[in-house]
């Protein structure tokens, strides 16, 4: 009996287990055997495999609530065959040993060409072996789809987020100064759901996006105008913030305290330059693992989605339709819009990365524009309940057995 | 016709307008006018008023939804008349010209203590004053209470979310360490709720409390016990963490990159501490005013009882039983627990700081206590659900006039 093999890669998100579920389900519907790697590539390679069927479908319906990677998961890639000839043929054997005849990769960009080595180590080796990517990254800077599952609800967790905190803001406005950090090294989409956050009656909060070098001039005017007008302001700042010399401004802070490099402090360093510049104290928020984490604050159509492109991932792996990946396609519908799932080449989406485009930042570089909302909007739209047990949410993480033989 | 005032004072908290939707709608239950200050004690002694009747009765439904401090909030406290007695006669000829005969201040130690002082100006002045205070701060530091409103709900959200991190860690649980930062400058109980996190299998969270001096080496220890043990450890760090000699470790640490004071940076503190002693890398998430903020993650317990504390305040007031706070006692059911608000006498109360008492840290000073854990665990039982709308919490802000004359 031949088997479909899932893998799980790169940094989770909250909903790359509602994929998972989406892959179990729909195989198990066409009777076809599942396991997963633990520890995704990583595991792989080791040969260490874990049996998706001994689970009944009630725990595979409960897998798509928790944030994680259930399977465990790897920032490892596959290496060319020519770097790494050995294990190129441990694992063509492991892949026969198993008669693993679909592999699904869910991941990001990297995984994607890791996907596509995949493919090809299957043409190399002789192996009926058809290999289908499935798109994850709270980052959205995949290629290929119009949105990657996960962003929807961290965006929609950052957006809910400044709001609420926007309130508390507007309580004691007397020269308050808020600065949320979110993720992000290269790209802005996660800073850029920061702009949904304002209520019609407030400024935009500013953005401090990787694809604009930083301008202190600049953001101090707006920062000093938007005191001045309301009593208080927010600024949203990628953890990748440069400045116009290409470094991370994280990494001049950590260089300056310990000489040495260390990222993920863009908004402390920020709070710093405004108390000294400004001289306005500035509360600094930073959201790191609670963005993509965040289970208890999901996007519906984040979490619909999730499902449907690991549900059409089988059916084209089972149908022999490989070398692609699950690409998302937005579609207007009479009363705004909706996504179908399409087959993405590989090739084309393995290791690039999707900047923020330019028509979706604004003149002045510290915010996003109409066209930027438009597109963010209908991402964050519908709740999906958690379940909570003695008022914490109901998280009992599965066990999947090792695969048998 | 007479008034009831109503301010609301200090940091606001998720269930702050809670407090203020019991007040006004007991209040108009008896028929009583409601105006609340503008910002405060600040706006109050301005002069500044707004009425609370100008709002029909779905608006103020809608005020418990919100959070931040609809009427706006000050730290602003009132001097003792030998210090301000201009202040003083300003203040009583203002609550004689709108006719207020109750005043209700909602806030925490600090606002008890000018609840006191107002008690005494209206006896001062021959006004029929009745002052009666209703508890309010995330901090859970105020005497008198079994908790302060507020409390739980930040302490639902603090390890609702670390619990989904936890998630996280273990997907990818090689030598990963987590720190979340919370508030407390003094306090440690909303770092003791991270206590509640960990799931059955797992070991329990390091806690670093403001009650116990840091000693690195035996957090070092700990660290390296569980990273071992199961591969990723998370830590919460209250900001305001102090060294043996007494001083906040966020404080050295700005010491040492600008040679001024900031508190606020006591995770970005440890996770340069853990990389340089431990050689491991270290995520950091910063609550801050998200915490306080986090409407849509609820405590049932939290709300039913902030609502109620507003309640009782006003019914002791209309009656003429002043001087006090409306405390919370806890009291035993058949099947858990339960709370009756009774008054507590605000002298017992006012400028007073309640940490964790010695019984609640473990031997280690690095866990609470079991007895601790089951302080907590019933203050967050039950969700509540917020309305969204567009994909985002429906948070449009109260407008209330000033009060007119």
């Amino acid at each position: 009996m031949s088997r479909l093999l899932y893998l799980q890669s790169g940094g989770p998100t909250a909903v790359l287990n509602t994929s998972a579920q989406g892959v179990i389900e729909t195989a198990r519907a066409h009777g076809v055997a599942v396991c997963a790697a633990a520890d995704g590539l990583a595991g792989l390679l080791a040969g260490r495999l874990l049996d998706c069927d001994a689970l009944p479908a009630a725990a595979i319906a409960r897998l798509g609530l928790l944030p994680g990677a259930a399977f465990g998961s790897s920032r490892q890639m596959l290496p060319p065959q020519a770097e790494a000839p050995q294990q190129w043929q441990q694992l063509a054997a492991l892949l026969q040993r198993f008669d693993i005849c679909q592999i699904l990769l869910n991941g990001g960009n990297g995984s994607m060409e890791t996907a596509l080595l995949l493919q090809q180590l299957g043409e190399q080796f002789g192996l009926p072996l058809t290999v289908v990517g499935i798109p994850k990254t709270i980052d959205n800077d995949l290629e290929g789809t119009d949105f990657s599952p996960g962003f929807p609800s961290a965006a929609k967790y950052l957006a809910s987020s400044l709001r609420e905190v926007l309130l508390d803001m507007r309580s004691m406005a007397q020269g308050r100064v808020f600065i949320l950090e979110t993720m992000g090294r290269h790209v802005g989409w996660l800073a850029a759901a920061g702009s949904l956050a304002a209520l019609p009656d407030e400024a935009p909060p500013l953005l401090l996006l990787p694809e604009v070098a930083y301008d202190e001039a600049r953001l101090f005017a707006a920062v000093r105008c938007q005191i001045d007008a309301q009593g208080y302001c927010a600024i949203v700042v990628s953890e990748g913030l440069r400045s116009a010399d290409g470094r991370f401004v994280a990494q001049m802070h950590a260089d300056r305290v310990y000489g040495h490099e260390q990222l993920g402090g863009a908004g402390v360093w920020l709070a710093q330059r405004i108390q000294h510049g400004l001289q306005l104290h500035a509360h600094v928020a930073v959201a790191d693992c609670l963005q993509r984490a965040a289970r208890h604050l999901l996007s519906a159509v984040d979490a619909r989605l999730a499902y449907q492109v690991g549900r059409m991932a089988v059916e084209w792996a089972l149908a022999g339709q490989g070398g692609v990946m699950a690409g998302l396609q937005r579609i207007a519908t009479p009363h705004g819009c909706d996504w179908q799932v399409v087959p993405q080449p590989l090739a084309a989406v393995a290791n690039l990365e999707r900047a923020l485009p330019a028509a979706f930042i604004a003149a002045d570089g510290l915010d996003v524009t109409p066209a930027c909302r438009a597109y963010l909007q209908p991402l964050l739209l519908g709740e999906v309940a958690l379940p909570f047990v003695a008022g914490l949410p109901d998280m009992q993480p599965l066990q999947f057995p090792p695969l048998p033989g």
